[in-house]
């Protein structure tokens, strides 16, 4: 990252930037709101954000998409996660979830990197843990029902250490930062 | 519909547009692809194409969405209905509605009419039914899962006479051609 051009992980949220600065010291946060399109593929929506980020302004660019994939719905509600959340709230989507005998679920981050030479490079992280019925703060999307596996506390029970140790954001942005390294 | 501009109804789907046509003779299709937001609200859904279709040529639009919403699952999906059957296939949304005992739900059609005055309209149209196992030719989306109140029937099952009968999208036409006729 020597050129000069700057890297921005573009994202609105605080924590997740900082997250990310601690592995990448030379990134800057760009708060800027992007268009999500319909899709069904995390990659497809983040470089759609990428490709509209790069329209807007000159650099490179991070931007991350983090969802949760229910095994029984066949991998739903990932990207649509949002929707499922305004519809159902938390407690109607782990009542939905629990209809099915199989409980299993991931969360997963994709991480999309728009490098100063225009190519695309996404890094993926995945925790894997079941459905449970809410536990701990519910304010914060489906944190309450996801349990990873080996632990007995759903994420919102969970300290951030605790969580930073299981972060599938982590796995993604640590593999980001080993190839923006290499260069 | 005397002026100079020509009134477009947006649809890839011929079936739609004779529908269309039969109550607005002087409609013409336009088979051009617009990008989709992700919204559950299908007036937006329908109003974001409305806006492409206006910035890329010049006269008046009529845009539809037709979606099938489960009321166990708080309306869902809904504009989301797309992806809802290509992750679980309309056997497995089928399966999923009929996890819950209430398994009413209702088709519903968004006409949204973009007049020569810039100006925005919509109209409705819904007929209520509920979930049951696929019957009927599986080949059209939710079809052989809706089975309209008042048959013993699902879409799929029907002659095209019998769908027009109860039809959503010929509700909100209906609507349509009255307030342009009133003009």
């Amino acid at each position: 990252m020597k050129g000069q051009q700057v890297l921005y992980f573009i994202t609105g949220n605080n924590n997740k930037f900082a997250e990310v600065r601690d592995m990448l010291p030379n990134v800057k946060q760009l708060d800027i709101d992007l268009p999500e399109i319909q899709e069904l593929d995390p990659e497809e929506v983040v470089k759609a954000k990428l490709i509209e980020a790069k329209r807007r302004r000159k650099g490179a660019f991070i931007i991350e998409d983090t969802s949760l994939y229910i095994n029984s719905l066949k991998g739903l509600p990932g990207p649509l996660i949002k929707w499922f959340l305004q519809s159902l709230g938390v407690r109607g989507l782990a009542e939905l979830a629990c209809k099915y005998k199989n409980r299993t679920a991931y969360a997963k981050t994709i991480v999309g990197y728009l490098d100063t030479k225009g190519k695309y490079h996404f890094f993926e992280g995945v925790v894997k843990g079941k459905i449970v019925k809410p536990k701990g703060n519910t304010q914060f999307g489906w944190d309450p029902i996801f349990m990873p596996d080996g632990f007995d506390k759903t994420f919102a029970e969970m300290s951030t250490d605790e969580k930073n140790m299981v972060s599938m954001r982590k796995k993604a942005i640590t593999k980001l930062a080993k190839q923006i390294k290499m260069k």
